[in-house]
């Protein structure tokens, strides 16, 4: 579907690319998945609703980016630990750093609610367990793929109420992905903006020359709920908290049915998008927590995107 | 006063033993002092709402542990950090490790919130910054006087609501002060009890046989607000999220005058209990956030409330 709103993001013409029908199980909903080249295959880890209630991760496979079939059976995700029982997952952001990936994604205990974990592989078929990283009421923690004056960093999210509710990106940081610290805020919702409700970290954050390309989520209010659209912004090389560059305005709004309907109404999602020899960024995304698509931009487009602001107004 | 409900502490009859009337300059209310012994004085570091709005710290001594003077100006708190500016301090605990004093304390900005910050010293003149230590919407960090296991260990109470609102006791562990990590539930309100709302750490753990004995804070819930009392438990002495024993009835509940009007009514609430040689724990307390009170018991016998309930019921 072309857009009506010339959002920077084109999508793939065969969007949705995976929906819970191509599961070999009854699933209610696919969502949000974590994306990765690796081997010459592109691999998303997706989160599946399925039907006995819990969120729970599978790996689709594809040779070209576009078709892809599921395995024939979920992860073989790790056992909880004693003192934190998940149960379940979403949202995974794969990281590469050197020859590992670590799958930072949000940890669900039924009573006490979600906060980060990470889990690492160097194969997607075994996976080890590395630390629950967060406090209580946290998620949208995004790794970057390496680190930065000599600390692991991510995005975060905390989203505890309280006196105060915050709904901006946060930062931290660590020596060894287990023990973290000197949280600081990063980036603020604007008013009369798409992003004016909340807003926090979407795909892994891709180094550019001087900073790093990080592609967030945003999200708007209106009467009948939330909408959440992808934008971008820049942030310093060595000093990451600083935002050197932000899009006005979404560069993927949803607008199509199955980004308008389904488990949440109005969502376009990202956990990871790749970056292509040639400049594209494949950028895989959950559609309204059911459906998955692709949508490609040039990443010199993206970029230009965050200074200038020549899309559409709220 | 002869309390009406033989809680375990005894007040001083000197109480309240410090109020805002007592200090140099004009003050709204202080509250919920930490306290240690130093040199042979004792001292107090008394949160004081001064006339301009925020909260600062203020030194009192005293030699006899009841008569306290407050010094002529206020505790020379170092600056903020560049990234996180603290408009107001409360609530610090005093845990001396070595030889050195950690003062772990809520540390507040006006935008944000409150989290965990850590300030040392060695001779309660100079003091220096440790770190923020925790996420956003943290309170009641209670560091423990030695390592356990390798490894710093603190109580704390993320209150975020988000989807849940944690009002419970929980922990976490650092090898350095700076980042931590591993937090997990120790402790969680009672349905009935006077503890029932939700509850957090109250005096630095005190080390005992087998175990450390915590005397916390628990809050229930009438129509008009919150009754802060002071209640007590035993954790294990090298798994201390592992709770052995628990006070079934508060050791001290709001009875007097002072502790139930001021500018929270029905508060007691403690930073430090100070163990004498002659096994008295001297509780120095903020009552209704607006003034002081000492209120002493022997250790055996609070150890010994923990296993039984002899006290009143809700």
């Amino acid at each position: 579907m072309k857009s009506n709103m010339e959002g920077m993001f084109v999508r793939n013409s065969a969007n949705p690319i995976l929906t819970a029908e191509d599961l070999p199980c009854k699933a209610f909903f696919i969502l949000n998945p974590g994306a990765v080249k690796f081997k010459g295959e592109y691999l998303l880890l997706v989160d599946v609703f399925h039907s006995e209630g819990g969120i729970i991760f599978w790996l689709a496979r594809s040779r070209d980016g576009v078709n892809f079939n599921f395995d024939p059976a979920p992860v073989k995700w790790p056992e909880s630990y004693t003192w934190w029982k998940e149960n379940g997952v979403y949202d995974p952001r794969i990281t590469q750093v050197e020859d590992e990936y670590f799958i930072m994604y949000g940890s669900h205990n039924n009573a006490l609610g979600t906060r980060l974990g990470i889990v690492k592989t160097r194969d997607f078929e075994n996976f080890e367990r590395v630390s629950i990283c967060s406090e209580i009421n946290n998620r949208n923690g995004v790794l970057f793929p390496e680190k930065i004056n000599g600390l692991y960093c991510r995005l975060d999210r905390p989203f505890g109420g309280g006196e105060h509710s915050p709904c901006d990106m946060w930062m931290s940081f660590s020596p060894d992905l287990i023990y973290w610290g000197e949280s600081r805020p990063v980036m603020t919702t604007r008013p009369a903006h798409w992003d004016h409700l909340k807003l926090g970290g979407g795909a892994v954050p891709i180094r550019i020359n001087g900073g790093w390309l990080c592609i967030y989520h945003g999200v708007a209010e209106c009467c009948s709920g939330s909408i959440y659209s992808i934008f971008a912004a820049i942030l310093d090389e060595k000093e990451p908290w600083k935002v050197l560059a932000r899009s006005k305005y979404p560069l993927l709004f949803p607008e199509t049915p199955y980004e308008r309907s389904g488990r949440v109404t109005n969502v376009v999602f990202t956990c990871n998008a790749l970056l292509e020899n040639d400049g594209t960024l494949k950028m895989y995304y959950g559609a309204a927590d059911a459906c998955i698509g692709l949508a490609e931009a040039n990443i010199n487009d993206v970029i230009k995107a965050c200074d200038s602001g020549y899309r559409f107004m709220l």
